[in-house]
């Protein structure tokens, strides 16, 4: 167990490449932070979910949230542009490999390597609220810059006009409420600055 | 809850103090990198007691691990001095306000305040898990930087030699065992070294 | 002597929580370069007093300058919103505690931990004028920030609106004009930004 | 033309992945900073081998040294083991790409593609020396960082023991006194630390 | 060769004291990170220059682009105002004498001393083209910078007013239309922002 | 006064070159924790001179080490190497007449020049003193960073070895034990290590 968690510990260090590729400072958000917000996010998504009775199991939400970055620490945060060039097909099943070589040691039953599966294919209603939580902390975090000061990271916001998550019902309402929610404060942000 | 996702990115900045007042770089480790650590290690830990039939809710475990530092983006990474210093009841009452405040848009129910309280107390078996957990990420991060050519964190490793995690049978041999790879792992680095 | 100087060693690290937690890079500003600049605008307000004719101990406002944070090493650099939460009267408390045992070793006749005591219940007339700069050089790092592009730092700029610093006649003139100078350039950036 | 170079200004924010990923802070060199290394590297080299009577063309060596890595601008800059999981043809075939479309418009003669292309696949001297050049620059930087305490950094010099530069003769000569030059600096260090 | 390289490697640390003076995080942009920006820039420059029938030795520009800051390993990089203290002769001496003592153990035959010289007294057109690619270079890179957030940075953009390159003709042209475009996208960034 | 108070804030960001030149990262030590380093090592140094009977006006001291830095903010933290190429003459003037500008709005009666010229002259107990300081400040920074892992900083240590800070009697012994002192907490560091 003890080298896996070795090798997880890189991830508090790598940088996500799309702030230091828009010209922010080195150490802007690391891998793990990132993470971090997406499996609270999530959690917060799921628990109000179940609270509205969406059958929902956190659980498995939260394992998912904590995992989907793990094959990182051996690929690396490739920039949106890779994607373009290797081909979603080739960069999905590079991660996988990698994520199964990351985990190898500590996943008997193969339950890990089960629900990283899962979030890759988007086929549980859990693995698609972690993909809206991976968006939604992103926006967050992009909003927290620009009130700080940055700027040049429109882009960004792209995604988050027609968003497909692939939700429906309450689970979509509450997901377009968060994301209603960011845009909104972004706007205000913006009138005042 | 968009005011409490925003408040909460903050830990992705905040620094470890642990790390600087010794003289490392600045953005050695976020407080939300570690939060992440732990989620990890207490996840990894859980699921082998549960795998070796420990009745664990692990669910809970991933709940407190993700919500156990909440309170710092309120009060800040406190050094151990400060602790000593308030006294250890004043910390953990200023940091159950502060827990308290940062959850109330999005507590409804209590549920988070519950596992909070649990945590400070140690009460149940998946609250002294996160406490292991807590431990091990931390040493495990100290291992990693002493590999990377960090000195003068000796004392990190004293709370290694006896430690009081409250714990017994499976689940205590369990964290026993990790424990153990660590200190040799460590072992072998300074007898390379 | 040495170890007490290794001590403060650490204070060049530290990082002021107030940037971190609003988002901006770590190693914006040490304890140490605040400490700095305080002592300086202390320096320069003192020397600008005593020529228009205010009887001010320099010396005591530069002694009390350089030593107000030091507790800071043993207790961090706490947000405000700590504060808050542990009480202004237990923060001074420990913060004197810590205090006295920094300087253990080279304050045999205690006139160092007279110093802070005046400084803490802003006793004098010079504990009163470090105090002032104290502020200002926190209004004068939000202003140099903001001009190199930093935005969200709105919540520093309340206090600068009715001070109380306590001080009257030429002294209060004197800090007063710095403050207004400052409050001119701000807004004279935000006209032009 | 502006927009390439726009774009090619990410490089001097870009970390290089290998020292993050081995727990190095934050900035320690950037890929702009490792191309101006290995274009200073590679004109020592080929200056040395013309003197020496090689028949080298150095403006296509310094070509070559400042463009080889462009496509990182768009793929990132991957640690090795991505190269595992992609394997190394598709990594080619996608910084290949990559490198097209970053220099489309400044490229109305293909000759910067033409350049690029010899260097992936090693054809000329000029791209052999570079290749040597780069893993020189890898070494000194290790070198550099050791000297300033780093440690964890073995695996770097594993490349060094039986180095493939596909050099020969006088090239080859020059190349190996400089490798061989580089560990002893480095055999000293470790014997005097 | 190996203790210039070594010595070189300091290069890519070295911040550009442009940015830090006026508050940006430290880390920026590096002495090497430039160099490289230089050297692509000129690279650019002289090939179009070349291909519209202008007579340019594209690897003395090439040359000259990566030794021309070499000095600032010894001497720093110096703040603009430093040299109004020491006054441009005594700056260029010491650097021109910094320089030679770098490369003194490899440049048995003189040359880079001469590319040196031609560069510090910008005689050839080669030498006029490398300057104007670093003013280029620098602007580019506020550009960024200012796209990116920072803001204070007003004072770099009066060089590009009336620019005196020393250029004629076709070059003159060349340098002149990437400045205009320069000029042009920061106007456009800024009637956007 | 503002104007000259801005300008300082600037050695809050300003990085001491010896440390990223000797591949230590940026952010390691600013100027003004460095000012604020030698004026607490000058204040304590000078308080037990005078607890001795050494008649020595602390005021003084403490002005001194305030001010002695303040003309890097315009000529920057030149190198060691610097100096040698410029001549210590050359520098000590231009630094002197940068000085005269930076303070030139707030020193209406000239004693901080006066203070200035003094250190640069050595003329003084005090400014003696604070030379001391100066020295002993970054010789307890080495040994900080020593024992936090940085290695190659050996060549700082040499100044030690013979230090010629022209003082006497009781002000020397004091100054010699706290050397003193240094240098077996660094002797015990690397016998331990």
């Amino acid at each position: 167990m003890l080298s896996t968690l070795i090798e997880l510990q890189r991830l508090k260090r790598l940088d996500r490449t799309g702030w230091t590729l828009r010209g922010l400072p080195n150490g802007t958000e690391s891998v793990a932070s990132h993470s971090f917000g997406v499996s609270v996010t999530a959690m917060l998504l799921a628990d109000k979910c179940a609270a509205q009775g969406v059958a929902v199991d956190v659980e498995k939400v939260l394992r998912i949230a904590l995992l989907h970055d793990w094959a990182e620490v051996r690929v690396g945060d490739m920039p949106r542009t890779a994607t373009l060039y290797f081909g979603s097909d080739a960069r999905k099943q590079a991660e996988t490999t990698a994520f199964l070589d990351v985990v190898d040691m500590v996943d008997a039953d193969g339950s890990y390597a089960e629900l990283y599966s899962d979030y890759e294919r988007r086929e549980s209603l859990e693995a698609r609220l972690v993909k809206a939580a991976d968006v939604l902390d992103l926006l967050i975090q992009v909003y927290a810059l620009e009130r700080a000061g940055a700027r040049g990271l429109d882009e960004f916001w792209e995604v988050a006009e027609k968003p497909d998550f692939n939700l429906d019902g309450t689970a979509e309402q509450i997901v377009q409420e968060l994301l209603d929610s960011i845009l909104k404060a972004r706007s205000e942000l913006h009138n005042n600055g």
